[in-house]
């Protein structure tokens, strides 16, 4: 006898519900599985965030691009160490020892100063360093970009830039960030 | 009579046609519904943007979750009327009441003045403040949440930070990221 | 005689893999074709990255929309080329052409220098001026909406902002983005 029931099919309400099921697992969804970052600040401190959040993307099984821009291209230099400093001027934010007005932060050696205090407060709470952060990225298959036009505007060359870092421009971030549901500028 | 036609269900151009009106619609893709913020700056006026983005998300009905990080973590602490300052410095874009040269803005006294002015300027447009932006977002159940590993970095407990904020690393962040359409790094 | 088989119609299995090859089609998904940014710094340098991403993506096919806001309102502002500055203070990895100690940086007639090596960088190496960017945004029919709550508190109004500027709030900016894959805050 003929079941009419399983004969008509799914109905577009058992569509409807599949699709929002669909949606609702990350992993099912492939922009779930995508993270674009842009990394455009070249201070000490600014390094941090977008390799942070690109290498523990990818260690929970996404795939993460990091895109360097304007002054972001210092951080992914073969000579990033000497490159990244970090300056207390401007910021009123960030910690100091002691209280300083404005005007002190801005003698000769308060820069270097205040990169040392954060590199030792890094290191004295076993944070990973720059350099370590790179090397997980590179091992974590990250894809670090260095862009294109800031390189020209610079003149910087694809050698100066460390081993394994891809070159492109703004429609390479975007052809990634519109599949991927976390897109960051820091 | 046996209705072919209607027995046959669903064809594959129905259900294509099914998910592009379901993802169309905002409201239905759970990723719609869903806002993920970082909050990484810890002056007065960045401390505005991600409050007032993430209040606005919550009334009109989306689950938002806001990730205090770095000097960021200033906004959510007990003494987060003390800690937010604005600097002129650096920021030739901060209207001021006259044009001054950098130099003047590094002058000792011209950052509480700024702090000052700009809490005036708010005052006087009938901004919510600071703690109401807070209040309002606990009220909405705006998640607010600490970076552990900044905590740990510049020494903060736990009691240092208002009540009902939660605690959590990168990880966290982008288990809510991954599956929200607004995520943004202030 | 009755074919069973396509009388079933699709199963649930067929309709989850539709799903995904649906959604693995940025071009298919809406939210792949639309891109909300939010550009709040007002210097010469922060004000490129917002036009450029939002020309290229508009370029490429999608709908773009950028909300300025705070600072960020200088850049559409009718006397944009003589309010959009760049501050060498506070930023140690802006490339100069000697290094200088911060100090230096901070004192009187640096700003403009500043100023002028970028705009002749970016000239030299035939990138897009502010005013070319933003006339190629409206050829592109990207849309730029000026923040209203940042218009009310600097004391802005509607006739301070270039021809086909929208206005709009944090909810405008929000009804967009939730809708959208890239969302970035610069």
């Amino acid at each position: 006898m003929l079941d009419e029931e399983k004969l008509a099919g799914l109905t577009e309400d058992d569509v409807r519900r599949i699709v929002r099921e669909e949606l609702a697992d990350p992993k099912r969804d492939p922009a779930g599985k995508k993270a674009a970052i842009i990394a455009s600040k070249g201070t000490l401190d600014w390094a941090y965030p977008p390799l942070i959040l690109a290498t523990t993307a990818a260690a929970s099984g996404m795939e993460a691009h990091v895109f360097f821009t304007f002054y972001g291209l210092n951080i992914i230099r073969r000579d990033f160490e000497r490159k990244l400093k970090v300056s207390p001027i401007g910021n009123p934010a960030m910690p100091m020892p002691v209280p300083m007005p404005n005007l002190v932060t801005a003698l000769p050696g308060m820069g270097p100063m205040a990169t040392r205090m954060m590199k030792s407060m890094f290191a004295g709470k076993h944070v990973a360093t720059i350099r370590e952060l790179l090397e997980s990225a590179q091992e974590l298959d990250v894809h670090l970009i260095a862009c294109q036009m800031t390189m020209d505007v610079f003149g910087y060359g694809e050698d100066d830039f460390l081993d394994g870092v891809e070159f492109g421009g703004a429609a390479a971030f975007l052809s990634q960030a519109r599949r991927a549901h976390v897109t960051l500028f820091v």
